[in-house]
């Protein structure tokens, strides 16, 4: 392609609307553009970095056996109330943008496709014969982000691969995930990138068991926890560890204490000169279940703890029959706002105890709140511990569960950090990254096939639901995280495999006809030798194509200037900004085993 | 693919929702799944055919130098406001799908992008030396179809080949539309469809040059005329003709008559034994424009004539500014139910005059509408002719214009239809099919970079509107085009170059050792040799598996029975079904040369 007839413009600043330095570097060098919140346009040369990283996935996905296909984007309401996901998706995160057709029936644009894909299944598969399946596609999907941001990254637009695979029993589930983590690990191999496979939490997706694949990069949006020798690597929301032992308390007696403004562990540490693993915090959670009820989580944990929402979010998930509901919709710690709807007086936040009593709330507020009370399993083994008195400015030294407190129910809550001990390996120490999550695969089990009685007939007659397992990749995602995780202060440096072009052949002066002649001769020979190549002819300043070459990133460039007097051209490597000089008639041949 | 391994089931009853061959062929065939009112799922073996179909698309536009993106879906209604195009497809025809999100923003799911592409053209064209650009994207599109119907050819999700073109002037623009018009021919042609590309009515799109491209089929939706040497062919909505001449007629004295109950053409002709082409017929209309506007427009035309509807909106489009508008959003004949709404009382219908008078109107009434008439030109130069007497079984005869009645405006209204001559030569009689619209190529002109300030600057430093043109190609639409020109009883006949697979290799019986050996061998063998196969390997009756074959259409079936003993298998061609014995080492080779 000649740049003269391409639709390319650079920006010369960093546009307004970009934090991140691969969405400022998309967005100067021409590759996307913004029409309205989260959602950007492709432009040619982006439209090509995201074919090629089709094209890897398809071919590693097809070599599985997987079978490429198209679901609709529009989904009819009633797949997703027989799910149960219709009101969770659509009003209570609200992540669905959702509309009412002219007849007046309600329509979600599909941000994710178990409920569609089970509806297939259901009307295909009867026999244990007709498994395993696994269908797969590459689709735009849509969410409604609250804040959408950071480019592709989150947008509310975005393309995806998406993969459902249906077998008769847990093994053939685990024989096709355990495939697809090798097929997602081929993947980001071949399109250049440093990535980490680590165990992650299921979420709204749910099933029994999900693996998180993660770009690495300073600007990633998750963390990471993994041991040195890589037999362990979890995001943190999942990752669970061996925290320190707590230091012995040297408190003998169990007394108040006056502890004047001295409401943070730091602080009341410092006056009191004791440990932060001496000291049990409670923090109070207001969570609000689907079908309304407020309950207050009073959650007690070691002082140099915190607690992992997820972890919390999950608990509470599994006991929603107990409050008449399904799920969570609203998880947050109790603020002075929220207080305020149903505390009849200011509580003794900093100086809670675990045992703080619900005389606190008003029951005939309209909230109303429940109360339960955890514990983290950090708590548990305590003695002579100091906690909160349930007073402004007063904490108590020296307790004991059973005797000065009731041990609330006992749960795993902490969230892991550097430093914890590997639970498999307590002699390996946690350490931490940054990533960016590319991919997620999950095994479902029965969650969508049992609700939407998608069955099959085993050998034995017997008809059982199907097991399930799903595979998701982001591919706009995964191309602005290659760029994330590969830039100078010059631009982009794209992987050859998924750069848009692998060679711009630079005339600085377009005025010159021996310039023109020998790009125009290398421009033809390279593209008639496969290789893709830009041809940048525009009547700019020389200075002015260099700079663009570099943001826009292609890897290799040919330069048609001086050195053609002595029949040579220049050829620089965008990554290691390496010249070489070349016979112009051995260009072709330099750059196809370069690219090999 | 094997296609004990495939997710792929045929169904032995035609399905209840479809009407169409095609769209039966298509669900009996296990190709496509419907999930919802006008929502189908493209399961892997129809998939394989869009992408083919996307291919050859790709490659004819990458030829021209047009450059492949992907736009976005959802579509800010802030865009659509500036091109004015919001209010009537999101209410008045309704055909876009619009939601709000959660921060109360208005969006549309694109039906069509020239809101999206001219915002991005604003953006990036600045000069003159940057045009012309053409960009082009594959993507899903949405509609909210009144009736969705005959499977891929109205769904509510559609795939798309869209693109738009801008240039400097209207030469530039003529240039791309003619070298896009060769293009469609080349991409239907290889195909393998027999089409017609006919001048079009431009509609909702606008601009002042169209032209479709119909696949020919008996259960097309579009009535096309043509003459015999190809000279001219059009929509019927679009196309123009020269009526029959009339008759002279007998009558030489204006005088009412009494025609009791003889309210039709055919009737009062019998009765008084004249011609259609001497009765001056009366068509009433109810309009109503975007504002609320009712107009009653009163439309003569010739008794053999009837009105194109498509012509008269067009006509009172023009006309909308008299009437505060900017659109049509309704038109029907003004049946008997909606004349109760402004009627004051029962009008002599089938026996209304030229000059109906607006007495019958209530003007008080909530519609309060406003008179219009409007002649056709075949009435213009009709003398002494019948027509309605205003009363209930009375006409009159011998009419003339001028002395009788007052000639409305005159404009051309008349639908052409087969037998009559063709404008641009009479000798030539216009013949009549029926076609699917597959592809329409527009020259808009300046309509979208005027309204949404698209500008360039020329050489002379002028800054001017954008000149675009676009180009529409339905690629899901195609796919079942192709089907409804091409099927036998049995079930579909691909065209090799869409078909979903090249060959399917058919084991009658898989118990039988020899014979799945053989199956095996050539498998692989074609597959290594690059021909596209499919192995029938399926435990099922060897009956059951021919009609299945035959069913899907593959081009080439190869059956290893029974002479396999000779060292042979039969090799049946889908379309002819000739079988042919062919050794089996030569199978490779006899079926390369027959794809070639």
């Amino acid at each position: 392609m000649r740049l003269s007839q391409m639709l390319w413009v650079t920006l010369r600043e960093d546009p307004a609307e970009a934090e991140l330095t691969s969405h400022k570097l998309l967005l100067r060098a021409g590759y996307i553009r913004r029409v309205g919140s989260g959602l950007y346009v492709y432009l040619p040369l982006m439209w090509r970095v995201l074919q090629k990283i089709s094209a890897i996935v398809r071919e590693e996905m097809n070599d599985t056996g997987a079978q490429e296909c198209l679901l609709t984007q529009l989904q009819p309401a009633e797949l997703w109330q027989e799910s149960g996901r219709w009101d969770t998706y659509t009003k209570a995160e609200g992540i669905m943008f959702a509309l009412t057709d002219r007849a007046n029936r309600e329509v979600g644009l599909g941000p994710t496709h178990e409920e569609i894909i089970t509806a297939i299944a259901r009307d295909t598969i009867r026999s244990y014969r007709q498994l395993p399946q696994h269908l797969y596609q590459i689709q735009t999907k849509f969410r409604d982000e609250i804040r959408p941001r950071f480019g592709l990254m989150r947008g509310r637009e975005f393309i995806m691969k998406d993969g459902y695979s249906f077998h008769e029993n847990e093994e053939s589930l685990k024989e096709t995930y355990y495939e697809m983590d090798r097929a997602y690990r081929k993947m980001f191999d071949r399109c250049g990138l440093k990535f980490r496979a680590v165990e992650a939490d299921s979420g709204a997706i749910g099933g029994s068991g999900s693996q998180e694949f993660m770009v690495l990069a300073e600007a990633g949006e998750d963390d990471i926890l993994f041991t040195e020798d890589s037999s362990y690597a979890a995001n943190v929301e999942k990752a669970v560890s061996l925290p320190p032992e707590a230091v012995p308390s040297h408190f003998d007696k169990f007394e108040k204490v006056h502890t004047p403004k001295k409401g943070t562990i730091e602080t009341v540490c410092k006056l009191l000169k004791c440990d932060p693993t001496q000291v049990v915090k409670q923090v109070l959670y207001q969570v609000i279940y689907d079908n309304g009820t407020t309950v207050l989580v009073l959650v007690s944990i070691r002082g140099d703890r915190d607690v992992n929402e997820v972890k919390l979010q999950n608990e509470l998930t599994k006991l929603a029959s107990n409050y008449g509901g399904k799920a969570v919709i609203n998880l947050q710690v109790a603020d002075p706002e929220s207080q305020q709807k149903w505390a009849h007086s200011k509580l003794p936040v900093g100086f809670i105890s675990p045992s703080l009593d619900d005389s606190y709330i008003d029951k005939s507020s309209t909230v109303s709140p429940k109360f339960l009370r955890l514990a983290d399993r950090t708590v548990e083994h305590l003695q002579n511990f100091v906690t909160g008195a349930d007073e402004a400015d007063y904490h108590v030294v020296g307790a004991n569960w059973g005797k000065d407190f009731t041990l609330p129910t006992v749960v795993n809550l902490d969230k892991a950090k550097a430093g914890d001990r590997a639970v498999h390996d307590p002699s390996q120490i946690l350490q931490t990254a940054r990533g960016i999550e590319v991919g997620h695969i999950f095994q479902l089990g029965t969650k969508y096939s049992q609700a939407m009685k998608a069955t099959f007939t085993n050998e034995q007659g017997e008809e059982l639901p199907l097991v399930m397992g799903c595979y998701g990749l982001g591919v706009s995602r995964l191309a602005q995280a290659a760029v994330e995780q590969s830039y100078d202060k010059d631009g982009i440096i794209w992987n050859k495999a998924i750069a848009p072009y692998h060679v711009i052949v630079t005339v600085p002066n377009v005025g010159d006809a021996k310039q023109m002649d020998v790009g125009e001769r290398l421009y033809t020979a390279l593209d008639a030798a496969g290789v893709e190549v830009l041809l940048d002819d525009r009547d700019e300043r020389a200075g002015v194509k260099f700079k663009d070459a570099d943001l826009v990133g292609i890897p290799y460039r040919v330069v048609t200037g001086k050195a053609i007097a002595d029949g040579k051209v220049e050829i620089v490597n965008r990554a290691t900004k390496v010249a070489t000089l070349v016979e112009i008639e051995s260009v072709v041949e330099y750059l196809q085993n370069e690219l090999k």
